[in-house]
């Protein structure tokens, strides 16, 4: 970690080797101009570097001579050792009493759950049998079943009519020598692979998160544990809507287009695949186990299942799946290759939260944790090894970018860090992939959402404050305020950001915040009981935990006490891949909570109401909040 | 059971109503001639009938002067009440001491397993769910299972996916109101169908026995145990091969092969099941379950694996098959039937003879028991409840017809029942059908081979006695015996046995004694320890024990000791049907059962040697025999 020091307010901030500078700014509370998304080409990030090593890339926006004297585009360069900076003319830091940043990076599987035992469903077992003789004259799978009984100690040993056939010919033809994949079943095990003589290569895994918006596998060596490649790629059945409800009106109306949907998946899903065997030289036939965690609809539509979710009382087809074959799915894997689909607790608690709950390893937690999955729903866990009680509420797609003017995913052009200066309420932006801005992503809109209340811009039920004298609030009746500028965004249009954005994230975080608040008040404890906050979900990186706290959409809660998990579905998909018991952990998760039905809450809507208002209108759980705001 | 009394010798016999009046003769051991096979076309079985009451088929062979008189064809009669025939003038009874004769007959199982729990591995439940609602809003498929778990006392319940599907479209389409097939498992019970609303049809069972000759089903209403339809035909197989290791050279051949031979015996299976159910009216998915026992020869092939026993170590490939569903087959029953292969205790020791073992009861006899099957191989099993002891010998085909100038299989026109008058060498035979003679099957050769040898038309070592003064034996340096002459004979030309049909007859039975005796050597016993003695096999139901005693192919045991139960193989398939604990019991008999391989054995030969010769070398096995020969 190096010490980065912004002159001359002398504001501090510790980043690790290689952060950009431009962020270690956002970080340390320091504004300054910043309109191109990062992408180098605005040359309003300059920066004098008084002591430090650094490297920038390449920019036409700043003369040779002026690197000579030290000068730097902050947004393209990174910082190598401690570092002193100083800001350029216009900067000024911002005058207000910070609240402690979390920084949200995910963390690794093993800091979470400690040492993951590596005990995967799937092994590969290399057998030398010896050849029939008349005093010993079993059956070609008996002789198999013998030897596999003494390896797994069980004596349950399964092969279907196919791998009967298929074993007997390959040991027969390779001399009785021959290597099988064998996975574990409730029962026993069940032999799923045959090769003829010893195969060497490691038995793969893939740990796949469906999200409604993305889909991301991990392809994982189950030997040693290690993540090989991993890749994500939008849903294609996005196409078919971009919401779950819009999803299932659309499978339910023919099996055609149930089929279709479910085809859609797969073939993203191959997709996938395809690169990660290319980029590692993997085979597909050494991929043969896998674990997927979703939602109950993505889930469903996965097995080519109607979801049946959509009205009252939301009763799903299945919660706890069979264990698949990719043989029965269109999928172009490995015939053979295992699927374990997550178990999940309810129609709107689906698989994608029972991984992140093992994932996280709030399951077998002895602190009180509340976890917190904000996506269009907002999945709410709370409790630890003893207990847990949960609730989901329809955030709407505000927080995915839905349903706001100029809102988009998180991909590439995407405004995903905003700084706004409560002098001149100028914006200082950051985009993912650093190109020039295209649109604003969910943490783009929290961050700007809490920017613009924290500089004057909006007031705390999201109104623009129509007296201050700046060219970015405009309009009449419809106010909005400009992000960037056309000369600025890729596609030569200004980005704004406008009243009904702010009505639509307002009413996103209130429904959230009172999910959290129902859930707590439903088992009787404040904010103050809860030991540790998790956060899941896919904001991406840079979503500051402190932001999503100011407007009111997460709870104040002391930083020590907050992990950002990241995707938690696939993290808990890694960790039920390397661990079999963790499986049966999962089916335990999902029996042991309690669903509260928020509909079915007469409390919700008073919660909701007290929340929509920025942070809350009962301000004393926000208190540093409150103080920022009077400052 | 009415009394025959034949006159003028007075010979009695009981016999149960409508017999045929030849049988009864036969088993009375009165002789007279009877040449047309029993088809009332040579007229020459005349009788008078002086007291009782019969009814006779119209044959132009007796005038209707005589029939008033009181005359009729003994083998168009049958019998009515009590009855006293006069014998014609040429008759004369066969002064011999008779062996006690035993008409094998087969048994209903009831008879031998005493009372048959009616428990089978599938059960229809008709179920009535409650509604889902917010208060219970339970996945369709844990609603269901839920109250399966209830009814079955399990909690391992589990479909499939294509099930899941069903069971949840169906429970939404018809009012939560459905009828499930369940399957117990190992482990708990399977999901197998799902019907709308209450589905009140039984749910039948198919009991098979797939031999190398014939294919035998029943089909059973497994609510009441009651056997609906029953049909046999033959293996269409026959067209690869006669034989099973002539079928495994066929199938070993290429994958086409395999196929081919795999769905010839489908298709005869598929042949018999749709005509059980044009008869009965019952809807092929209403068959559920399948228990079929064969050869491991037959079981594999059925499958598509080949067998692979060959050659030396006689290893086939499985033993013991999962249970299989008819969709994983080319079959066209409901694809949800389940199929239990019967498993085998080594490649020529069959799930055939594991489920005789099982409908026989001998698995759990108290007695000391001896099992025989004979057919091309000869099975022999020896033990009880405690332990088992089996070999397998090969007969070659002579038993079935094969190998033998005109025998034939027990079809229409293949004479199965035979006597020689020991004063006129002239033969007295009844045919498969009663129609006009086409050739001997299995029954009727060892009928022949003994009324031969106990009319001193042959020597103990089967050699024609040429001092004899008839023309039916002939012949210069191959001797024969014409059984029937051209003009009674269906196609014209004479049938006869030659000497070397009686050769392949002697090495076969040598073959299946010489079994017995290794086995008996082996733990130290002798025919006199057997407390009973069980006779399975395809000879059809007018095998004549003691014919079999007198050639010296079965041991002589008080006939009171000897049971045949016909069929083992479809028995033991119906019972196990029946009663799911019974495929337990299978696994365990063969598990149970040491296997003695005879080409092992170097007594084996000795005894081989010794058997050649009727009834055998050391005649003090067969008292009886040694004192109808000598008296
Ligand atoms: S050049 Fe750095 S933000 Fe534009
Ligand atoms: S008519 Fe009776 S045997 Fe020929």
């Amino acid at each position: 970690m190096f010490n980065v020091t912004f002159l001359p307010a002398g504001k501090q901030v510790q980043v690790e080797q290689g952060e950009n500078l431009l962020r270690a700014a956002m970080l340390a509370g320091v504004q300054f101009s910043a309109s191109c998304g990062g992408s180098g080409s605005c040359g309003k990030c300059k920066v004098l570097v008084e002591k430090g090593e650094f490297e920038s890339d390449v920019s036409a926006r700043i003369s040779a001579a002026d690197q000579e004297k030290g000068y730097a585009l902050a947004c393209i360069t990174r910082i190598n050792s401690d570092i002193e900076v100083h800001l350029p003319e216009d900067a000024r830091a911002i005058d207000r009493q910070a609240i402690e940043r979390a920084m949200l990076t995910s963390v690794e599987p093993s800091e979470l759950l400690g040492h993951i035992e590596i005990n995967p469903s799937v092994q590969r077992i290399y057998l030398e049998l010896p050849p029939p003789s008349l005093e010993d004259n079993v059956s070609d799978i008996d002789r198999l079943t013998r030897a596999l009984e003494k390896q797994l100690g069980s004596k349950k040993i399964h092969l279907s009519l196919p791998l009967i056939k298929q074993a007997s010919s390959t040991l027969r033809s390779s001399g009785w020598k021959a290597t099988f994949t064998v996975f574990a079943t409730d029962e026993g095990f069940e032999v799923t692979q045959v090769f003829p003589g010893h195969r060497t290569e490691p038995v793969y895994g893939l740990a796949v998160d469906i999200g409604t918006t993305t889909i991301c596998a991990e392809l994982v060596n189950l030997e040693n544990g290690r993540v090989q490649a991993h890749r994500s790629d939008y849903n294609s059945q996005y196409s078919c809507g971009e919401d779950v409800i819009s999803r299932i009106v659309y499978a339910s109306r023919n099996r055609e287009n149930l089929a279709h949907i479910q085809g859609l998946v797969h073939s993203t899903l191959n997709g996938l695949i395809q690169e990660m065997l290319k980029e590692t030289g993997v085979q597909s036939q050494d991929i043969a186990d896998v674990v997927m965690s979703g939602n109950t609809t993505m889930t469903h539509l996965f097995m080519g299942v109607e979801p049946g979710i959509r009205e009252e009382p939301y009763v799903p087809v299945t919660s706890a799946p069979p264990v698949l074959q990719a043989g029965e799915l269109s999928l172009e894997w490995s015939d053979s290759a295992r699927i374990y689909l997550t178990p999940s607790r309810a129609s709107y608690m689906g698989g994608d939260i029972t991984a992140g709950l093992i994932g996280s390893n709030l399951f077998r937690s002895e602190k009180l944790t509340l976890y917190i999955d904000v996506g269009t729903n907002g999945e709410i866990v709370l409790g630890g090894s003893e207990w847990l009680i949960g609730c989901s509420c329809s955030a709407g797609p505000a927080f995915e970018g839905g349903a706001i003017k100029h809102g988009m995913r998180a991909a590439t052009g995407a405004v995903e860090q905003v700084r706004i200066d409560p002098g001149t309420f100028e914006p200082m932006i950051l985009t993912v992939g650093q190109s020039s801005p295209r649109g604003i992503c969910g943490s783009g809109l929290i961050d700007a959402m809490a920017e613009l209340l924290m500089a004057g811009v909006i007031t705390s039920k999201g109104r623009f404050n129509t007296e201050l004298d700046t060219p970015r609030i405009r309009g009449q009746e419809a106010l909005e305020y400009v992000l960037v500028w056309a000369e600025d965004a890729q596609n030569g249009q200004d980005i704004v950001i406008t009243e009904g954005d702010l009505d639509n994230l307002l009413r996103a975080k209130a429904a959230v915040f009172a999910g959290i608040t129902t859930l707590l008040n439903a088992v009787g404890i404040t904010l103050q009981d809860v030991d540790e906050l998790l956060i899941a979900g896919g904001f991406g990186r840079y979503l500051e935990l402190d932001k999503a706290v100011t407007i009111g959409l997460l709870p104040e809660i002391s930083p020590d006490r907050v992990k950002y998990i990241g995707n938690g579905s696939l993290l808990g998909s890694r960790v039920m891949l390397l661990s079999r018991r963790m499986r049966q952990e999962a089916l335990q998760v999902c029996k042991k909570m309690t669903y509260l039905e928020l509909s079915q809450d007469p409390s919700f809507m008073d919660q909701y109401v007290s929340a929509l208002f920025m942070p809350h209108t009962d301000m004393s759980m926000f208190p540093s909040v409150q103080a920022s705001l009077m400052g």
